[in-house]
């Protein structure tokens, strides 16, 4: 049984390969009347493009979007939105190594062993260019959720060994590389910088914050807001790390030190603080959502490393073309994409949306 | 729409309330055949109830499995295994606070806000008590598991300021409080202990281990065998934090010490690491899985806490009765059972159990 | 992957075997603050039951439901109901020749073939008596529905040779067996009494009717209400055929017949007919749901039959014991309970109940 | 929640309007390794679509599929297969009445009533046009039964007040009109342009016969393969009635009758009738399937009748433009498609397929 569909009641199913004619995907349960704002859209998938940062890989595709169904003179209409992005930049010789040895970090070996087959043109579906597919729906997901008064945002806390060590969150963060601040964007660009210049790569930390949720949403005992949050972003290939509200150091925390106290503000119940990170019980209490994700370090790197061939004898491989020695910068999208996703099925299996 | 159901071919319906007549669950898709060993799953429960250790809350249900259906002549037929544990100690007098105020760290707040009623006889669905229908469901699973010679094993790596800096991974840890040596499990007491003399309570990390799973199993790209872990452990009230593999230490790595190597070894491929812990590209490759979680203190403490009344008025609360002041060394085999649905799960949905 | 959950956003799922401890089934997602009519539930168990008739099987069991989780003080809680109805008459020597033997039109040969295991003690889960579980749940549906003014009704339209011509749908029918008149109550127990002294059995029709099902209800392009009304009833074991507005008798009729043409009446818009059967393009258009279910006659008779044994040689069964000779009369209300979980269901994901 | 995916191991997701850019699919859990003949799945569209007849639509589109994921070099890669067919016909100004009215007979008023939006270019997503999708993924569903020797065909059993009264079933029935001879095609063909002339429309009858199931597909108790296959015959939206083996016909049988009786033959257990159509207490026994379905005629007729703006007053419409005056022919190659979809998940949820 396969799983390219996430999401009960907005739900989205992916599909296609990174040298296919297309990739593609289509959210079903979006309500009706929304208006498909298809620039808005177009921005977000921009922000996840290789090339629009001087450290991103130079493959270049417009990742153009066309909406196939479920939207009439601009709105939505309740049916099921398709859409799909053509793969216009097909260079399949630069991964003909591919073919025939596994390479290190990658998919290759795991995915032979369950699938017996190869899509030797660029790593077929196990390629992150599949997650575009996930910008799109999740900007969909966003204009939903901005009726609703719920914007959600992220920034780099971490590349490689530079870390931001403040709690700022400022709204517009600087954007070639989001940051809290533009020297700790110029440090994270000099530390991608230097595993480039390694020929190697480095990995990273994402937060993210989603502010204005309605208490309530989250479906005990398994369908946890928390639960499906974790599940949506560890479905972002390169995730090795989850952690909400005060996250791991939780464990090192006492009871008095962790709970959130509660008091009346202004005739509304309140909270004194925000460990638990917008989530209580597996349900939004109303606060901001707050996460923090780890990225491993990108596979592919131009350093010769020891490896073995489908065929099975050993061997060593090179991997050439143009790589990112960080993708931590285009996935900041891409985890808020995962985020809106969620927070919107929520939104909708609670019947808070209207 | 709600979400007492987890796992798509082998899946786990839930109910009950920690003083009603019953918590129990039905678990779907259970192969026939295999042999049901009720002392096993028994001794699986008593690993979680309270009261087997010095350090945990008194109260002392003797958790008794009656399996209603699905098994016949002791064996598995195919058919829904339904299987209740009565709740037998029902002193709601303790936790009659909960009726009139939100308990700090609890869902009390989220949950009224949800469903707006109140279940104040314990916490009701909330309570952690649910847990034991996912330890009985979860022995279901290993007993699936060991047929295919697959087995799971978790122990506790940190206790408040307590850590194991070691990699040990002991077979038969010290079970009272599962740890690398008995150095440690001493430690873990002391640090659980000082909490308690603090009217306080701590958090702690628990490490799982999963051995003998066969390459091949996890459904890219959302229901990814590591998404389907963190969604599952995720859903566990108390946790805060998951991670695989290297995880969160991922993000200060650069790529060519985080890829894992092949070598062909006795005609066989095999890894130099297992850094990936286990998991890539979503799916399993034959090396032991390994992950961590993140639990929360426990948010029942004896110290008076600032809180404000379901009626809308600021207050103090002190929570009475007998409170465990860490649930992580019950929590070892809750973390287990989880990953054990999880992984049968997937064995099932990949055609690799027979 | 197994079945034994029905229903999406209401979802049922069963469990339990005609002669082990207990039947019982989980209700998810049923609303927070539904009184639960336990005397209601129990009418309609008791409307199932056998030994109720004359004329139907002597087994009688008390069919007495207990309620484990989801009701506190008499209301529903939003938590998922779990309910069990043990087993108390299982005399299952009666039932010895299914250990040997397929017995004919039964299940036997087709689960043997499946699970490859059998549950002689009176046909396991294949048995009728799984059906009590739906009209339990069924019940708690119709509970839901009565809120929104939506309310169900079957009666017999058939059995065997004796037909109801007419198109009268009684409120108040004749209920021992019910019928739109006392007349046709009277034929119909006679031909079931005719076939009781023939050692053999009879088949029937039930027509069911659904009121007050506000127009908008049906989730196109799969998830027609039609579609499901007919899965839920074809879900029944000896249901042969499903039929809605004027069903088979569509296909000699021309369009200008069939189309049910629009009028404005007191401000609304109104059919001038019915012939849809109140649903139109998948989706409920506010006027009655009517549609008829055909029902096989009982497998079990008296006569003897060539069969097979389960070890492969000729041999020729009497199937001794007491047996329904019609289980129309019983089925009425099985029929119902499907009707109002389907209905419920769709309620539900159309977000019309509050 | 919407309800466009149906199947559970192999699940087809449907989308697109019949005036939109495309109408498509994504047809996810598709096994491996299975030879894409895209000439065989051309075919069956062709079959589908209107203007093959002499007696059908004018409105000739190319039905030209694309397959955008999940085959590489000719074969399926167990990635989720993606097809669009591209609208290219779409002379919308054929269909304005749609705006302003209610046709009679037509989803017009409860989508309305549901959605309250209206694609006036033609029907939207309400049209029998999305049935192109169903075909394309029934045929890629055909190839995969073909593997496993199972064969899916139907024919006209009835149009108007012309009925089959043979139980022939042909293996290469007459094409144009697929019956069981062609004195019945040519009857039906007649009855079809009464009908025309008449500016009138007929239903009909579609039987449906599936050879070479083995013994052991169907989950029950719910998602027995007879309420499996009544579910996605239903979701076809001329659908009125459907019934397997004997039928509605059973209501008037005696058990003895009805039953089954079974034998060894050449070592085998077989029986010596097939009244219960293939399928026993929800699971094939390995003789043919056979059921049949039930359309109404098609509503849109081109004589004057009586309806109700969306304004909300009294009006008369005349419905121009080139319809269908009977589908049932075109339809045929639908209900084999949603058999087709419906055997193969349930062959892969009882892991039968290799």
């Amino acid at each position: 049984m396969a799983g390219n569909t996430i999401g009960k009641v907005l739900a989205l199913t992916s599909f296609g390969e990174s040298h296919g004619p297309a990739l593609g995907g289509v959210l079903d349960g979006y309500p009706a009347g929304i208006t498909v704002d298809t620039l808005f859209i177009q921005g977000e998938l921009d922000r996840r493009r290789p090339g629009t940062g001087r450290h991103t890989t130079a493959r270049n595709e417009a990742d153009s979007l066309e909406i196939l169904s479920g939207v009439f003179e601009g709105r939505s209409t309740g049916m099921p939105i398709a859409f799909i992005i053509r793969n216009t930049d097909q260079r399949s010789r630069d991964y003909s190594t591919v073919r025939d040895v596994f390479r290190p970090g990658h998919a290759d070996y795991s995915w032979w062993m369950k699938y017996h087959n190869v899509d030797y043109r660029g790593g077929g579906r196990s390629s992150g260019r599949e997650t575009a597919v996930r910008v799109a729906a999740g900007a969909l997901a966003k204009l939903l959720l901005r009726r609703s008064g719920i914007s959600i945002q992220g920034i780099i806390r971490a590349v490689g060994n530079v870390s931001d060590t403040s709690h700022d969150f400022p709204l517009h963060p600087s954007r070639l590389v989001p940051a809290s601040s533009e020297q700790l964007e110029a440090a994270y660009l000099d530390e991608i910088e230097r595993a480039r210049m390694d020929q190697d790569s480095v990995g990273g930390i994402v937060e993210c914050r989603i502010t204005g949720v309605p208490a309530g949403l989250g479906e005990p005992v398994f369908d946890r807001l928390g639960a499906d949050l974790a599940k949506a972003v560890f479905s972002i290939g390169a995730v090795r790390g989850f952690e909400f509200g005060r996250g791991f150091a939780c464990a090192g925390l006492r009871g008095s030190q962790m709970n959130d106290k509660l008091e009346m503000r202004d005739g509304k119940v309140s909270f004194l603080s925000n460990n638990s990170g917008g989530i209580q019980g597996g349900i939004s209490n109303g606060e901001d959502i707050v996460f923090r994700v780890a990225f491993r370090p990108t596979p592919s790197i131009s350093q010769e490393q020891k490896t073995v061939t489908r065929a099975g004898s050993d061997t060593m491989i090179t991997i050439t073309g143009r790589h990112d020695p960080c993708i931590v910068p285009r996935a900041v999208v891409v985890v808020e994409s995962m985020a809106a996703l969620t927070v919107a099925d929520h939104l909708l299996r609670a019947g808070c949306y209207e």
